[in-house]
């Protein structure tokens, strides 16, 4: 093959045929292809073998976008081999391409163990064909064997109903990065290469992507990777120069520039610019040596020589042609090398003669007869060129996390528990006891679990954690600084986006870990939460995807304790973002106190492929459940807290149902239900706490869901029940309006009402307060309201009396600041 | 004054009082205020003038932090003086002093007008504080005057119930920007700056903040400022090198390499570094005369020269400790000058005497008996350095947005509108028919109205408003790169986060936009919204704040149109992040068809102080309405189609309700009428269409909420409702759940079921199709199950045929892809 090249080469015409398009213009075929020669590592017939594997990928990406058969152009290409709709993208596949060809040349040469990000947007068709090359696909999809059939099935597959995406996704095998929405590229690469010391990301950023705040943070990730502990990333800029219809900012700024800016970044930054492959490839090979080299020097001072200055990494600027080889005239506009070339170079293949004669000549400009032998294998010659087994990087376990994840070392959580001899006697703050358990995961875990936080871990008492580990931190650390650790366990830094990309590379890479954020600025990664819910839900369809350690998040300094902050802070939505995502991988729980977020959180460590939203108090708080009765509860996801309320007797149906969900709500429905025990004994009060959430969905919707008959027992079929909700009101009624007395149902939750102001303040202006919820039973139950028009008055005065001394002291009025459960003094019920 | 300083000065020893603290560590009080010498532009008075503003403005920042009374310290400072909760934060207020103090000399000497943009969070002490120095607080707030009165005011409203937040916010004179999610100071800042030709931002960036990725990527939109046309900003990175609990990454890289990537971001840094207030003084006056010199060059060589290369900003980089002037140490721990003086530096003052005596001390050591006057007044001395009137940054109308807007040139909508002769008859591409009535919106306010666009304007169909501008384009323009332009009025770049954040800055200072974005990356932004919408809110119950701008959303290539892209660019949700919004502010609107569509927007582009979010299609999509309808059923907001059902006589309630909101769920709502119709002529079918989604809420929730009696009326008390919607379905059922007939309400929308599909078969997928649609009626009218069940059958042999034909060609099955509303065809029903 690769004499023959050259030859075929000077055989074809130098001039690229014209086509007289529909349009009006003319359209160019691409020239055939013709390697020259250039000076650089590789010899003539490497650089051979390498073009032809380019070239072959390059066919191939161009097959998926536009066949439904005839694949090796075996008889003359007609309308009905092409697709009717065109769907795929073709501007950064070249580019995408040629970073895996010279990526595979390095893992042979150096039996590297690596894996490839592919960030550009809609670049699907590149890896699918490195991954057919490679075998894998063939592997993987048994239907997609490495033959002509197989070809045609590939192409008839892709961005065709049923079939893959345009961008690389679950099916893709070797990745482990959506190609979807952009940004998240370089975190889900530094992400995999934590605690993987021999693994090499080659990272692909469209630059493009590049403009997004998250991908424009992200290059800071670096500065987070411990040279003898983690692996190595290898980012490369796909300068293409074009988005969908504009030029990039980092294409028309000066290079020298943009060499700076990365500089700035903290790397040491390689340029390969060019249009003649023969000229890239000898640079994009000498530099990749040169980048690996320098990792190597690197990672070689830091382990061998135990050297601890921060390296300076290295990587590549790739500045090449959008849709580099496609038609550079159609319809007598100029595509390739232009914004044109983003999509489908030629629209309109199936419909105009001259598209389709140009479509043919492109395709066979890459010499497909060379490629592929006559029964559509890729040549012998290209075989060669494959990395052996795993090191395939359509191949790597790495990429397919759920095989390497490994049971976490999990100490029983029942030993950091708090002793409860009385109802909510004591006080403790949630996360704080949470933190001593994390403390000795983390202990226990050393190689494979991670907790992140943007600048939170202390602000949200998870501080016990830095007994054992500091923050991870390679830069300088200055005299006052304390807890940073070159090897420290914990990655913080004020950024939800890096917190949350890290954590999902490291994930998908099979390890784990936990998020702790502010609740109200979680929202900042939403988006991202939906990209990963997504990538879970439809890789557990791909079966030989294996399912991944949960995403588990902890959100304190929740909505209901900002006074803090005020009104900026206070945003409890994440749950409803959460809850459009698939039933099959969301889970979300509002344990009431330290003992319940303790064994909720064992669960969420123990389960997989879920994404589990924990929402827990920081601030002190009463602790409800002694530790069997806290495993117990949350164990039956919600309950009757019977000691609460005063219907002793389950069979017998009570007056009022008091629901609550998160601690302040319950807090609040116990001093409620306390005040009703005290002045209306004789009033059958039934008290359930919600600790997972799901469960308020029909058996029908959630895995988690309750049957409808548990619903009713639990909330009657028509008593009123008054639900105080940690969030918004009305997801408790988007939960909950199949259920039979879902017109019974009172939500008190979260509006947007707030203020500076003190926690009890700040539950009164929702009337999510005990004296609130009081009235809400006196106005709901029957007769009540005449009967007890004494106390219901009472309650609206010590409301008042209460924001008076609010305003006055600035701190709430001590009788509900240092309420606590009476529970000896409450009289049950004489029955 | 400026003697005394001086003299004062020499008479305070030289050591800081000891107090031994109850933690066990001393506690040390700052040295009494010791203003030396330095070299510099500043003359000693000047010298000594400025740092008097800057003690001033500190001495008012600790005390908000801490006093509820003795403002002036006129008796010893006792417990019952201090708050008892303390909520603020003082690190970073000495840093945004010291820019306020600066940017009031060179306001003066240059006659700026300028406005000030603190992103640091929780920074709010300080421009409370220079406000109300300035007089601007004592003029908006009568209760505040400025006297001993109204600083004891001024200190206890803050961060106390019912006072003011901790950061900056709505309440803050001439403040624009809200201090609690960080990461948007820039986008506000250069927002502000476009289309206001003289106007100066200085914008303080923490660099806590610099590590958001929004802000990362936001350095950039220096490259959208146009030096001839808009203003300039100063970004002054306050480099005091802490966050809450850990040193900053840009604190703990070496300077140059800071520089070096403030360089990369196209700037010209100037570094301002050190802890001796003199020195800095006169570096920081030096620094900022060099800066506002080159402003002024290139705004000159721009304007008077006409060059038009792309000018290098400057900046200034402002290393000063973290809690300049607090106590070096309290409790033996060292707190000036590290992350432990980020919040309260003595955080006992009320309870531990040596905290209380350290506090007093520290407020004696700003000399508070030089900066006022006996009646607590600032000094003379002070009052000079005041700018004049709008001058001051307090008070500059261009932070109160709504003083300025004006009223948008629109022209008649209607003569855009496309002729419908019968309804669904004829196609259009809603967006793009859109798109010329925005071009001439455009062109008709050339100063003042913007349109942005994550590089999707034309994916989004609006191309037509490139026919009378270009995009915003300074850097190099490229020989394939077509639209771009010095003067564009589209700003596009591939961040949604700049389009939100510059929109945000440009409305926010009393300007028009729209942001066109796919629906799916909205949630990108959903936590700017969520600040924006909060802001909106807050400042609706500030009455000297004025109502500003809408922000336009118009969300395209949509949930139902994504064959293209598949899963991962399927999202409805936004509608439900910003339905938890206070509905005062939030506005959604689904139009159905290219006229309506031209309708809503143009009502939009009227209001006032609302989030609007509009979806529409980009696809070619039935023609429903003439013009005249299409302005009665928008002004109704939803409404009986009565053309398409064939219930006509309104007092006669209909057999099924056909309900459908979103361009695809009517055009399959109205397919499936049409089958009703032919096939059951008997049925009583109403469709109604929704438009205004808030008209589903109870009047009581929102103020376009229908009443209950009129809702009723619509969709009947007791008859089964099928309702296509756009979004997530619980969407629905969450605004309808107080209705009388919630229970008849069957909603088809959409859920997480993503594949690579056509157009039809993605809502086959979702059940909302024409076919299912048909067979959800016949499941829920009383007796059709048995009556047309060879009708149910057909239905399910015609999905499965179509499900087939999609499979087998890659495109939809021809009498889906082609059907037409058969007006004419369908018979009326005898009754």
């Amino acid at each position: 093959m690769p004499d023959s090249t050259t030859d075929t080469a000077q055989d074809t015409p130098d001039t690229a045929p014209d086509f007289a398009g529909s349009g009006g213009g003319e359209t160019i075929a691409p020239r055939p292809y013709i390697l020259g020669d250039a000076p650089g590592p590789l010899s003539r017939d490497e650089l051979v073998a390498l073009d032809a594997w380019w070239r072959a990928a390059n066919y191939l990406s161009v097959g998926q976008i536009y066949l439904m058969a005839n694949p090796l152009l075996g008889e003359p290409l007609l309308p009905e081999h092409i697709k009717p709709r065109l769907l795929g993208h073709f501007g950064t596949v070249p580019g995408l391409n040629l970073v895996w060809t010279h990526a595979n040349r390095a893992i042979r040469a150096r039996d590297l163990n690596a894996v490839y990000v592919a960030g550009p947007g809609h670049g699907g068709p590149g890896p699918n064909a490195c991954a057919w090359l490679e075998g894998t696909y063939s592997e993987l999809y048994s239907h997609i064997p490495r033959d002509a059939e197989g070809m045609r099935t590939l192409f008839h597959q892709f961005s065709f109903p049923g079939g893959v995406p345009s961008h690389c996704a679950p099916e893709t095998p070797g990745s482990f990065h959506e190609g979807g929405e952009l940004g998240y590229s370089l975190l889900h690469a530094f992400g995999a290469a934590l605690d993987h010391p021999d693994l090499t990301v080659f990272c692909v950023v469209g630059d493009g992507e590049a403009e997004t705040g998250p991908l424009a943070g992200s290059w800071h990730a670096a500065k987070f990777l411990e040279p003898a502990r983690d692996g190595a990333v290898l980012p490369v800029l796909a300068l293409n120069q074009y988005k969908i219809a504009n030029p990039t900012l980092f294409a028309r700024i000066p290079d020298e520039e943009l060499l700076t800016l990365l500089r700035g970044y903290g790397y040491e930054p390689f340029l390969v610019a060019g249009d003649d492959p023969a000229t890239v490839h000898q640079e994009m090979a000498a530099t990749l040596d040169t980048c690996l080299d320098r990792i190597a020097a690197i990672q070689r001072a830091a382990r061998a020589e135990h050297r601890a200055e921060r390296p300076v990494w290295p990587m590549i600027v790739l500045r090449t042609p959008k849709g580099w080889t496609c038609p550079p005239v159609v319809d007598g506009e100029p595509v390739e090398g232009t914004f044109r070339a983003h999509q489908v170079p030629l629209p309109a293949a199936r419909t105009d003669p001259a598209h389709l004669a140009t479509l043919e000549a492109w395709l066979k400009s890459y010499q497909p007869g060379e490629l592929f032998t006559d029964d559509g294998a890729p040549a012998p010659e290209l075989l060669e060129l494959v990395p052996a087994g795993d090191r395939r990087m359509s191949a790597n376990p790495i990429a397919n996390g759920g095989l390497l994840v490994r049971e976490l070392r999990l100490p029983e959580w029942q030993n950091y528990g708090v002793p409860v001899t009385a109802h909510g006697a004591t006080r403790h703050e949630a996360t704080r006891v949470l933190g001593a358990w994390l403390r000795d995961v983390t202990a226990a875990n050393p190689d494979d679990f991670l907790v992140l936080a943007p600048d939170e871990l202390v602000s949200n008492r998870l501080q016990d954690v830095l007994e054992v580990t500091g923050r991870n931190w390679q830069l300088e650390i200055g005299p006052f600084d304390v807890d940073l650790d070159r090897s420290g366990r914990v990655i913080e830094v004020l950024s939800e986006h890096m917190c949350q990309g890290l954590l999902e590379g490291y994930l998908l890479t099979g390890r784990h870990g936990v998020f702790t954020c502010y609740e109200a600025f979680i929202h900042i990664v939403d988006a991202m939460f939906n990209q990963h819910a997504k990538w879970l839900d439809a890789a557990s369809a791909v079966p030989w995807r294996r399912p991944i350690a949960s995403l588990n998040y902890l959100l304190s300094s929740h909505v209901w304790r900002q006074d803090h902050n005020g009104f900026t802070h206070q945003d409890p939505g994440f749950l409803d973002v959460v809850l459009n995502k698939s039933p099959e991988i969301v889970r979300v729980y509002l344990p009431p106190d330290a003992n319940t977020l303790l064994s909720v959180y064992d669960h969420c460590l123990r389960s997989r492929h879920y994404a589990n939203v924990v929402v827990a108090g920081k601030q002190p708080g009463a602790d409800w459940l002694p530790i069997p009765e806290a495993a117990a509860h949350c164990a039956r996801g919600l309950g009757i807290w019977e000691w609460a309320g005063n219907n002793d007797d389950p069979s017998t149906t009570p007056d009022v149902v008091l629901a609550c969900a998160g601690d302040v709500p319950t807090l609040e429905t116990l001093a409620a239900a306390a005040i009703l025990r005290d002045r209306l004994p004789a009033l059958r009060i039934r008290v359930v706490n919600v600790v997972d959430l799901m469960r308020l969905l029909p058996d029908s919707e959630h895995p988690h869901g309750l049957p409808d008959p548990d619903f009713d027992t639990l909330f009657t079929r028509d008593r009123p029940v008054v639900f105080a909700f940690h969030g918004y009101p009305w997801l408790v009624h988007r939960l909950t309006y199949r259920r039979t007395n879902h017109a019974g149902l009172h939500v008190r939750g979260y509006k947007e009402k707030g203020t500076t102001t003190t926690p009890f303040d700040m539950v009164m202006l929702n009337d999510l307060d005990r004296y609130h919820l009081v009235i809400d039973v006196i106005d709901r139950v029957p007769g009540l309201r005449e009967q007890a028009a004494g106390l219901r008055q009472e309650m609206q005065d010590a409301r008042w009396t209460a924001r008076r001394y609010t305003r006055e002291h600035g701190e709430d009025i001590p009788e509900v600041a240092n309420w606590v459960w009476p529970e000896a003094a409450i009289p049950r019920p004489g029955r």
